[in-house]
């Protein structure tokens, strides 16, 4: 069991976390980065962003490369492959247990990220990138002419599906029970969109393609009666929950267990931040976990200046 | 006098502006941005940035070239050079009135960003980007084992003077009064800092050096007394200010004058956003900038598909 102490500890390896790597040891703090996976987050898994300023287009696997040669560059130290298994982020001073390592640090940054949920069909894993996304605002203005379907009925879903009729020529929603969880004012707008057609009480059984998706197979949960569609793109949204089970209460989530935190980025409990898709942010994209890791670590490090006293 | 309509248009073309372009654009809504400069915004005089995640070192200038780019990409429209003679928030549509044209505009995004407060002595303009800077996080890292002076007493001067004793070898504070404005938990902890230098009762009267800063020329206001200090870096803290002077009081400002904002970036008025420097932002980066420029356009899309019937 090896044994550490960093003035920041920053739990996950993404473009939240990268980015408060950087800053923080930028700003002349000990600071490590330890990730359950390989570093590199979710963008890791895209084939092509063309929405992180100043890149035009780019491999998601590229990007958070250069992100973490830009960490690199001010020696933060990198931990991969660290299973947590538990978390005191109220002791002085905050403990991190791996199976391997034991980790001191007088802040922590949470940017463990958040996971689409997912349909559990047969294709979507296969798909991921090249049919299946679970970002419309990523991904939509990829699906220009083209036609897409997207599974889910509440905001997000009905939200999603209308933004994606900008771009593709026609987008089936495909709901399991016959109306819409979404705000009325959403539902009077979608229903009136010429672009957009409502399959009822339908599920996906499986999404189907050769290079790229070409289809879903749906079934009526009421009739029973399966049939297929043709579509190029699935766009689930049937929920998205944070990678948040080693927190255990110890600092205030929302209701769907995203963190609550301030402008600053600092949680319930001093000397913890989050930041990127992990607390309840308006908008989950690079730039802004980028920006939100950003301002974590400046107050991160603000925090340990002024807390110098606390003996780690 | 020309006539234009959009669905956006974004005062302001720096990052928040174009990243807000780039997003609204690609988000299919008719975007324009106008500037009462030439576009890039206050990057373009940095000469170096290590900052800006994903790019180790870029100059100023060459970011927000591809900032540009990448905003003409998805077909943004630009209007450098543009003096705002008026701008009505309130109407429907928007109304903004400069010198060569009138834009009417569903939305507006208002990314015109803030300027430091200068010193206005001899050599300050001359040595910006060699010596003087206006912001502790994106250059104290360059000041490793040098003397810098810091200008001021508030929180922000004192909090970026110990900010700055994390890199320089000394760092000097110099303050017109005998006592601090910063505050008291600040204060002391500065007092405690062995490589902080209070010079009281004093103003600096010039900047000099050859290529880069080497020293500034005070005054002592109480004894009239002259002196010199040998600097490799000079840090004016006095104040910021947004660039708001066309507003006259449409939109919720604060007591600086900073745009409030919620955290989708929506102002007190309908349709109008404020990203960047402008609002009452915790950090002011390139990153945090572009962030809040995706974010306000994310939105404003949003807004311009729900508010259809608007006829412009």
């Amino acid at each position: 069991m090896e044994n550490y102490e960093f003035d920041t500890v920053i739990l996950g390896g993404g473009p939240a976390g990268f980015s408060a790597g950087m800053y923080a040891a930028r700003g002349a703090i000990s600071t490590a980065i330890i990730d359950i996976n390989m570093l590199g987050g979710q963008p890791s898994n895209y084939l092509e962003l063309e929405n992180y300023p100043g890149m035009k287009k780019i491999g998601g696997f590229d990007l958070m490369e250069k992100f973490e040669e830009h960490a690199d560059m001010f020696g933060v130290q990198k931990f991969p492959m660290q299973e947590i298994e538990t978390v005191d982020l109220v002791s002085v001073p905050k403990i991190i247990k791996t199976k391997e390592a034991e980790f001191k640090a007088k802040t922590v940054i949470i940017a463990t990220g958040a996971k689409s949920m997912k349909l559990g069909v047969k294709g979507e894993d296969e798909f991921i990138g090249r049919g299946v996304s679970y970002c419309a605002v990523c991904d939509g203005a990829f699906y220009q002419d083209k036609v897409v379907a997207v599974v889910g009925g509440g905001n997000s879903a009905v939200e999603e599906a209308m933004y994606l009729t900008k771009f593709a020529s026609k987008v089936y929603l495909i709901h399991r029970r016959n109306e819409l969880r979404a705000d009325k004012i959403i539902q009077e707008r979608a229903f009136k969109n010429e672009k957009l057609e409502f399959i009822w009480d339908s599920v996906v059984e499986e999404i189907r393609g050769t290079e790229l998706v070409n289809s879903v197979a749906i079934r009526n949960v009421k009739t029973g009666m399966q049939s297929e569609i043709a579509v190029n793109g699935v766009f689930p949204y049937i929920g998205i929950t944070p990678n948040v089970d080693y927190i255990n209460g110890q600092i205030e989530q929302d209701s769907k267990g995203f963190i609550v935190t301030d402008e600053t980025m600092k949680t319930s409990v001093d000397g913890v931040y989050a930041v990127g898709d992990v607390r309840n942010t308006p908008l989950r994209q690079v730039i802004t976990a980028a920006a939100d890791g950003a301002v974590g670590a400046v107050y991160a490090v603000k925090y340990v200046e002024l807390a110098k006293e606390v003996v780690v």
